[in-house]
């Protein structure tokens, strides 16, 4: 007889929550999995996916004008924002309905609600008005945009969930954060022919890459014709006559007007709601579940893994805490997440790809660094008469010779930073990507024939020699 | 008193011949290079580089047809052979620019013209009609496309040499040949809207890749309109009435009509009128020059490097080459070339990127092997309505859990291939990339999450089980 009706129930269906659930129930295991909204979470629904679909039609205005210089003529072209969603809409569907047939064919039960927890163990059900009992409980509720509460005039705004579904395309946009979704949406809107704007209140956008790539990508973005203003910030907002928004910045004395404004300022975890206190379960100040390194939370049969966590905010790590969890639970193998070296992308125009340190991290850390650089105009930019260049940098311990961080900014980073993350995660030295033969023509065989550093720097300063 | 003119002459202005001069002159040796043709060889004049350039003019027309899925209406669209050439030609001039500074700037002596062996020290370049002595000799001089002599009608046909410089974009061609440079060829030339026929006398195109790449590609290719003929042979080629030519196959009673038919069936090394015999130096029945570990010809102070050496016949393996020599000729370092896991790519379309080795030779050399495969359509595909396919393939040691090879047929995959290189040479396992962070979403991601083998294969037979 058993003691529970699930052996794992697991809240949020997001990449960590179907992970977690469809690897239990293919062990055999009794599972549930509750999503209030769509299967597949931020990342499938409003996120990683449909972002890249718009990154990809905000791409082709470049290609009609680069085709000039490769002998083409192109006619009229125009852009309809209504097949655009209309046709990213029917890819999310198609993927959400693949994430449900995996669960039911790995025989999880699905909930198409909410799950409330009532104590350690119960759940309800709100949509259903049942209740269910589970052995182990998974929190993965991932996060949703972070509000400005203090902004006058927030109602007003949008962010990155609406973008998804806006009605129409905005004629200019005023985005108001600094990090990647900010950065992402900024250039996805430029590309789609709206008037756009970045305010950050930071020095410079991007805080945590590295310095040329962060320097490198707002020039690009600048001479694209993205307008990006720093070291500002949000006023108030106001309803203009003509129906558009009047933005008031603290620097600036003149409101500037603008059609749509974007707030990307953060994620916040989802927990609001969740039932958390009824099971004891404790939360931090921002509201994400604490966990401990194996991603259980106070309450000894409950866990969370995630955005719900904020540890590292990324669909592959989620995704990772989910297997390692079920090794925990299910294979006698307790398991901790490894947060080492992850690379990561910004899908940006053009693109940032970026594994391990940053130079200025780099000299926190390390006592000699070696720095190498490249700066290069793309092939295919050469006859497309396109300005913009590549940057490829590579940081080295000069003791160990250990490849630290690799940081591109240019056509493909993503790609490339996924296979150097191999590299630097394995510890690969210097002298590995020196006797690797380059493959040419590419971009990437900069990164095997930078044989002199560019330059040196010894306790944080840089050496001169 | 200088016994010699000088201290290093280089037969030769392409890839390994100018960076042999050009670290040489730099040492403060007194160098001189002779070129008949154009500055930058075969790779920049009428090779890697304009190819290259020519794939990106010929990948516009599928941007076109994308465009649609992302919202884009594109009016009529038109390409000019001619604009295309005169812009490729432009760049290869800067390019050839670059060569000659950066040959001046490093000091060496650049002669335009023939430079043709007298003995082992003396050279008479032809244009000038001069005679010069040096002390050490390297024969860099590359290689040609190869003549199919016994061809009837072979005067009738182009080979890749002309095919930078046809006077207009045939309507039909013919390419025979089942190497890379046919096969880039005929995707550039369907590409540019050119009705496109390979004929290879071969099993199937690219012997010397792994099979499911060579198969993928070949269905791809077929499936965008390249007819493709293997196993069959050229008889004849005949002038028709109507101005075309007839190609009459072996295994077709009736022949083939073509605009242009084009020739790519190997590239021979350019040694003929350049004195090998009057130096005494040794060439092999195809006329490749003979050298040893070193780049050492028989004759003591000649050298000879790149394409001419028929080793390995790519640019980055020649300019490795030219700086081995310049260790063992300058730095009291004697230095052979590394032939190991070298990356390489072929820009076809899809793109084929590689490195180590194929699943057949793996099978022959280990007796447990792992495959890993995976096949799936680009997301960029999905709202382009394109259904062109994605291959990543890892073949692993089953015994140490090394990675002998990684096959990508797709997107970027030379990019690919060149980092996965820095990996494959450095003898990562299979569990350094399944401990990698996946980067979403990418492609690539894929080589870092297949964590079970597609199938084994013990003593070459696949393993049931």
């Amino acid at each position: 007889m058993q003691r529970y009706d699930y052996d794992l129930f697991v809240i949020g269906g997001g990449s960590g929550g179907v992970r977690a659930a469809r690897l239990a129930a293919k062990l055999g295991k009794k599972v549930a999995i509750a999503e209030e909204y769509r299967l597949g979470g931020t990342c499938v629904i409003r996120g990683c996916v449909p972002k890249k679909l718009f990154v990809y039609a905000s791409q082709f205005n470049e290609h009609f004008e680069d085709a000039a210089g490769y002998g083409w003529t192109v006619g009229k072209t125009q852009f309809d924002w209504s097949t655009l969603l209309k046709n990213k809409d029917a890819e999310i569907d198609r993927l959400e309905g693949l994430y449900a047939n995996g669960l039911e064919e790995a025989g999880a039960d699905i909930f198409c609600g909410r799950a409330v927890l009532e104590d350690a163990h119960t759940l309800r059900l709100s949509c259903q008005d049942m209740v269910v009992t589970a052995d182990q409980i998974v929190i993965a509720t991932g996060s949703r945009p972070s509000e400005h509460v203090a902004l006058p005039g927030l109602e007003l705004t949008i962010d990155s969930n609406d973008a998804f579904h806006l009605e129409e395309l905005p004629k200019s946009i005023l985005i108001y954060g600094g990090g990647y979704i900010a950065v992402e949406f900024a250039n996805i809107f430029h590309g789609l022919g709206v008037e756009t704007t970045l305010l950050y209140r930071g020095v410079e956008i991007l805080s945590r890459f590295d310095k040329d790539v962060r320097r490198g990508l707002h020039d690009a973005m600048a001479r694209k014709g993205i307008r990006i203003i720093t070291r500002d910030n949000l006023r108030k907002l106001d309803t203009r006559e003509d129906g558009r928004i009047d933005a008031c910045l603290h620097n600036a004395d003149e409101a500037l007007p603008f059609d749509q404004v974007m707030m990307a300022i953060g994620r916040t975890p989802n927990t609001k709601g969740l039932g958390l206190e009824a099971a004891g379960v404790e939360s931090d100040q921002n509201g994400a579940v604490c966990v401990d390194r194996l991603s259980r939370t106070n309450v000894e049969n409950i866990w969370a893994l995630g955005d719900v966590t904020d540890r590292v905010q990324l669909t592959p790590v989620a995704i990772h805490e989910a297997m390692c969890l079920i090794q925990t639970l299910y294979h006698d193998n307790p398991t901790e997440p490894d947060y080492g070296c992850i690379p990561t992308a910004v899908f940006s125009q053009p693109e940032i790809g970026t594994v391990g340190l940053s130079e200025d991290d780099a000299c926190e850390q390390y006592e000699e660094i070696e720095i190498y650089k490249a700066s290069f105009r793309p092939m295919r930019n050469t006859l497309a008469q396109r300005d913009e260049r590549m940057l490829i940098k590579i940081v080295v311990d000069g003791d160990s010779r250990r490849v630290l961080g690799c940081h591109i900014l240019g056509p493909d980073a993503g790609e490339m930073a996924q296979i150097l993350g191999i590299a630097v995660k394995a510890g690969l030295k210097k002298d590995d990507f020196d006797s690797t033969m380059a493959l040419h023509p590419s971009a990437s065989e900069e990164l095997v024939t930078m044989y002199e550093p560019t330059y040196r720097i010894r306790s944080g300063e840089r050496v001169t020699d």
